[in-house]
């Protein structure tokens, strides 16, 4: 995978490195995510369709997930009786790229077919950023050595599962007008209609067509006759509705298939004509109005930017609050799309300062979900609204799946214990509300959504936390952002926060003492102001030892070391389980992930610089950085530290999770909080825009590499530009409707038009 | 495809044609059936394992079918990192090999990688026949050009469906004392458990192995070296066993996985020592019993025998009367696994005369059947028993689905009319039994079973029966043999058939009248035997016309005519459809397969021979030979005309449906009954062996290019070798326990030793 400029590219077809590519290149916009599968197939390849939100339980042995829909890139090509196929004959010339500018999805082939015959094969594929279910494809195809006469079978498959497990019950096939195929596809728990509907033209020659039906299938065989060096174009346009669809949801099957077949018709207006307008749509949400740019002396950087900006364009269901963001976007099966708490704490502070509107849906599905929040909260014993580990539908509770990969002692598989007690989510939730509502100023969100949401987890705290035998309030048997420790007591990052939580619900109630807002939230709710306030008073939290180390949890610093270089040195992330297993992991000094130096970045102005470095240098050697979550952390954490050579190290690790040359870490989707995270390294971590408390910090950290850098964010409501250079630092009010209060390396400013500061000096 | 001698051979790797080699190739033994998928996978390959008897529904919008059950053949084969792939590299030499005197199955390739390094990979398989539950693997690799690293990836892999349908929820996946890999999955509707366990030896060297468990898989990754020119075996048994076995019935998931497992480990015996006792048992069976041996020009007619007894073997259920034969057996997922009326008229009579205790089996299973028939007539608003037209389930009654291939006129899929109106299933099903019963005497099925059936049956169709403005009776709105005719009146043979079901069951009525079992019967049922008659002697049945031509139905003889060359030139069947839709070939007189010669020879007896003449001389030019049914019958009927020339023409044709060259007619399985038919063409057809009425006839009819036929069959409980050559018949009673009565050539015999006639002379 080659990164340049605006572009991602394949210079080589690898049939190992087929998942990567579909991932990584995938295409999509909130509605739906479509992984790059080739058009041809290959064993190997994972074809996946998801719309978001449309969730489905296969069996009650499995727990609900974002099911697998009907494919319909397939393109069987068949050039004079040969079928089109790389890993036959000779591959010629071969590029795939994918155009982070406009979303469009190339391939070039030159191939020889295996008679020695050569063809060239050109396609091109985008999914529209302006008609959310629409789908355009082209393939040009050039018969080079003599004419030639195609074959070509291509229509809808509903064949597809998502590792085998089939969601959808066989609904209709029909062909109408003798060109439209439609596949209707109906998820058999949660009963939401899909209806695709395709069609293809051909430009520069007359094709026969015909029909076939098979099982969740229907396809048309077009062949045609092509002349020496002339090309043949084969347009394919396709839409996907959904019953889940705010515009459809009260649309019977049947007016459903009509609508998909009208918005058909309205959308076929040719394959370049849907291209240019989505690219314009690309530009004008985001190249034009939120790009980062960066200039660095590794071109690289700049690419890895577009990446993140592209794939958080791709995996946010903007447009349905009842939606949020799977932990592997809309990209693959991986984790099932359901929603964890790298929505708020990876990705959400991208939308909070560049999209506030999306930010603004994200955190309202929370509040949506609080029927199944406080359902979980009730089941547990608990009170108040207990979010869960993993989330899908609004009222589904827990979706955490309860089994996962084999314990290499036992031979059995390995049981999943985040949904029960990794409960740190519950904070986070809110974390990322006060967040929005800090850069925002939103009080709409706020007294619709936002303060109830921050009772209700409140609520749940104060009915979680255990009196211990030394009087304080500690909460036991939890696992924290390290998933390694299955079961620990007063994990730091998990005790700090629910604090946390209840001093955040104690100042609203109070701010909100009086209004008529509480007084009806007071109708709704049990709020028990003084009940938060005695049981935040007596949390404990683990303070540093004396040399400053925090501990992670109540027994972490007591477990025994082992040389871990084995496993820093993986190069497949995970590796320590082919030695260990879960059990005998937790019993070692081993982190799969940033945790007490999360809480560290996430809590900055609560520790000393010195806490800081202490908790950096005994847990980072310690941290394997098996969660894609890990890097990204570190490197803010190591530039806080003035360690810029570090943080842009780790910032190149964090880019190369998906970008990097690993060719099956992308398999089941890109990794959607790694990929905030890259945007969190430069924005919040090399641009040093923070919110601390409720302030607006810029304290820029530029690597060296990095000569400028510039991006947008809404601050308050005013959308600023910030352009930060080795020596200066100018900010724009764009908006120019208000004021936005700022600290910049530590000197209070008010930004209301422009502000240039000139020679600051970044800190150490 | 080349068949020698006792084998089928496939010379070149072609990945068009998996799916002809993975169910022409199908191993098994009745009780389960796998398909020949190569270790590697290949696009376009359809991987199979299908346990007799074990419907499941996949949802309510679906009919019951055989679920596609976890896959255990994949191996995963990398050589110095290189992925074994017959598509990647160059395969210096290759061969496939059944060996259909031991059911074992060889693959050799020498094959030379993309970077140029040499490998030779020998591939063995086999199912056993002595442990209905144990199949066999075995890998040798040898490096020509270097040592090499091994790292080989098998275990089983539950993710395979039926064609995108998932019968199976996922179960639980275990590894046992560090060797022993099995997993369980469990069907959604019908609840049977599955458990297979597997697990892998090396020989020749020593292998390190790391588990891995994924979703609906368990595999192990094995690593090991191998020094150039070097050998290194592995060999890989497994075992699969299910709730619905008989011996399992009543144990639990873990007492059922407890079994699994002790069952492996008994028969880890090696794959030499299980491949010799299935050969044997082979021999035991079939081809020291009761093989059909054939010497003629064309040394390819013997094999087609093997390769229909080979596979009649492997298709059918014997062991267990719940179960019976699938139209395309064990093979593929074609029909679903449902029986048709392919099993008593055209595979039955192999069992009649070669396996008697399974065809015996296979009608106890319509008897046990009869809930499912009753049910069914009941609904229909009929009396006795309606035999389903597609059946499953002992209770299901009609499991036949509801939509077909695509329309070319509407756009829609087209109606499967059969399961409502292709009644003549119901006489078929008496015809079979009537057959077992006049071939082996057993008056013991006859008493449990048979009468009743042939009762029940009776009551159907007098309760079926519709008075005609003609005072006579009629059969309205049916299906018959031909189905290229819907709802169609007088079907000649179905009333044919029916008047004869009434007539048999009225002699029957009377041969036990006064004995304790009609009396039971009569406890049981309403046995209406002058309801019957009455109703018997009023059914009309269309006699020929002046020109000795039946017509099919009411209406058949009035449809236009059109040219029918092209179709009857075609080379795919079918061809029809894609110029007309299923209507408007209603309209025209063509039929998809023998209906009224197949009345004309099931009933041989009621029938000059010019009236046959007649019929084919008007028939078979309007019939394309769509079903696979249809080329044995004209083949037989030929012979008996005196058309050896045609008849032998036809038998090639009827060979050639699966063993020919048309690469993928025969993916989703073999034809059953057209295998069956291939029998019936040598034995009943060249061979002359028939049941006419009570009468058991030898009449042999070689054709030019047969020297020599000779074949046994069970007659009266007695084993015969009957033994023909262009001058003699030479018959043995092998038994000689009993006398069997036989009309040879016009002449009543008794065999009770021996009988040689010289000299005989073929009615021309």
């Amino acid at each position: 995978m080659r990164a340049v400029d605006w572009l991602l590219h394949e210079d080589e077809f690898n049939p190992s490195a087929l998942g990567k590519c579909e991932a990584v290149m995938c295409l999509g916009n909130g509605y739906l995510g479509l992984r790059s599968a080739t058009e041809e197939r290959y064993i190997g390849e994972r074809r996946g369709l998801f719309v978001a939100g449309t969730f489905n339980r296969f069996h009650e042995s499995e727990v609900c997930e974002l099911p697998n829909a009907a494919d319909f890139l397939e393109m069987d090509i068949f050039l004079n009786d040969e079928k089109f196929n790389l890993q036959s004959g000779t591959v010629k010339s071969y590029s795939r790229t994918l155009n982070l500018s406009t979303g469009e999805l190339c391939r070039k082939v030159e191939w020889v077919s295996p008679i020695g015959r050569g063809y060239t094969l050109d396609f091109f594929r985008v999914v529209s950023l302006c008609d959310l279910h629409t789908i355009a494809q082209k393939v040009c195809i050039t018969p080079l050595d003599g004419n030639a006469e195609l074959s070509l079978s291509t229509g809808i498959n509903g064949q597809i599962t998502n590792s085998g497990s089939q969601h959808f019950s066989e609904g209709a096939k029909r062909l109408y007008e003798k060109k439209y195929m439609q596949l209707v596809q109906t998820t058999v728990e949660s009963n939401i209609d899909f209806v695709i509907t395709t069609h293809c033209n051909f430009y520069g020659g007359e094709a026969e067509s015909h029909i076939h039906m098979d099982r969740r299938k229907i396809f048309s065989v077009y062949t045609a006759a092509i002349n020496k060096g002339e090309c043949l174009t084969i347009e394919k346009i396709t839409t996907v509705h959904t019953s889940r669809d705010k515009a459809c949801e009260n649309l019977g099957t049947e007016a459903l298939q009509a609508h998909g077949l009208a918005n058909l018709k309205k959308q076929s207006v040719g394959y370049d004509k849907l291209l240019v307008d989505s690219a314009a749509a690309w530009k004008a949400i985001l190249w034009d109005n939120v790009p980062v740019t960066v200039e660095s002396e590794n071109p690289r950087d700049a690419t890895a930017l577009r990446f993140a900006q592209y794939h958080l364009q791709i995996m946010a269901p903007a447009h349905d609050p009842r939606m949020n963001i799977g932990a592997k976007g809309l990209s693959g099966e991986g984790y099932k799309g359901h929603t964890f708490w790298d929505t708020e704490v990876f990705a959400l502070p991208y939308y909070i300062f560049t999209q506030p509107k999306t930010a603004r849906s994200l955190e309202e599905y929370r509040y949506n979900s609080l029927p199944g929040a406080r359902e979980k909260a009730n089941l547990g014993g608990f009170k108040g609204a207990q979010f869960p580990w993993e989330s899908a539908w609004l009222d589904d509770g827990e979706v955490t799946p309860l089994w996962g990969a084999a314990d290499i002692v036992t031979g059995l598989p390995i049981p999943i214990l985040t949904g029960q007690i990794e409960i740190h989510i519950t904070c986070d939730v809110c974390y990322g509300i006060w967040q929005y509502y800090m850069a925002t100023g939103d009080e709409d969100f706020m007294e619709k959504y936002g303060y109830e949401v921050i009772f209700e987890t409140a609520t749940f705290w104060e009915s979680r936390l255990e009196e211990g035998d030394d009087g304080l309030l500690h909460i036991n048997h939890v696992i924290g952002p390290d998933e390694y420790k299955d079961g620990i007591d007063d994990d730091a990052f998990t005790n700090y926060f629910a604090r946390w939580n209840l001093y955040l619900a104690m100042e609203y109630y109070d701010k909100l003492s009086g209004t008529a807002l509480l007084e009806k939230l007071k109708e709704r709710l049990t709020l028990d102001r003084s009940g938060w306030q005695s049981k935040a008073e007596h949390v404990y939290v683990p303070a540093p030892r004396e040399d400053g180390v925090i501990p992670q949890n109540s027994t972490f610093l007591i477990l025994k070391d082992i040389d871990l270089s084995k496993y820093k040195a993986q190069k497949q992330v995970g590796s320590i389980y082919k030695d260990y297993n879960h059990d005998q992991i937790g019993q070692m000094q081993v982190c799969k992930q940033a945790d007490v130096l999360l809480l560290l970045l996430l809590m900055e102005a609560a520790f000393t610089p010195e806490v800081k470095r202490a908790n950096w240098n005994y847990y980072e050697p310690r941290t394997l950085h098996d969660s894609s979550l890990s890097l990204s952390t570190h490197c803010i954490l190591a530039g806080d530290m003035g360690d810029y050579a570090e943080a842009y190290s780790l910032f190149e690790r964090a880019c190369n999770i998906d970008m990097g040359p690993n060719l099956n870490s992308s398999n089941d989707g890109i990794h959607a909080g790694s990929i905030g995270g890259i945007w969190q390294c430069a924005v919040l971590g090399f641009g040093g825009l923070r919110l601390v408390g409720d302030k607006i910090r810029i304290e820029p950290k530029l690597p060296e590499s990095w000569r400028r850098l510039e991006f947008y964010a809404f601050l308050k409501g005013q959308k600023v530009r910030i352009e930060i250079t080795k020596d200066k630092i100018n900010l724009e009010n764009t908006t120019r409707t208000g004021e936005v209060k700022l600290e910049i390396n530590g000197i209070e400013h008010v930004l209301t038009d422009m502000l240039n500061i000139d020679n600051y000096s970044q800190p150490i």
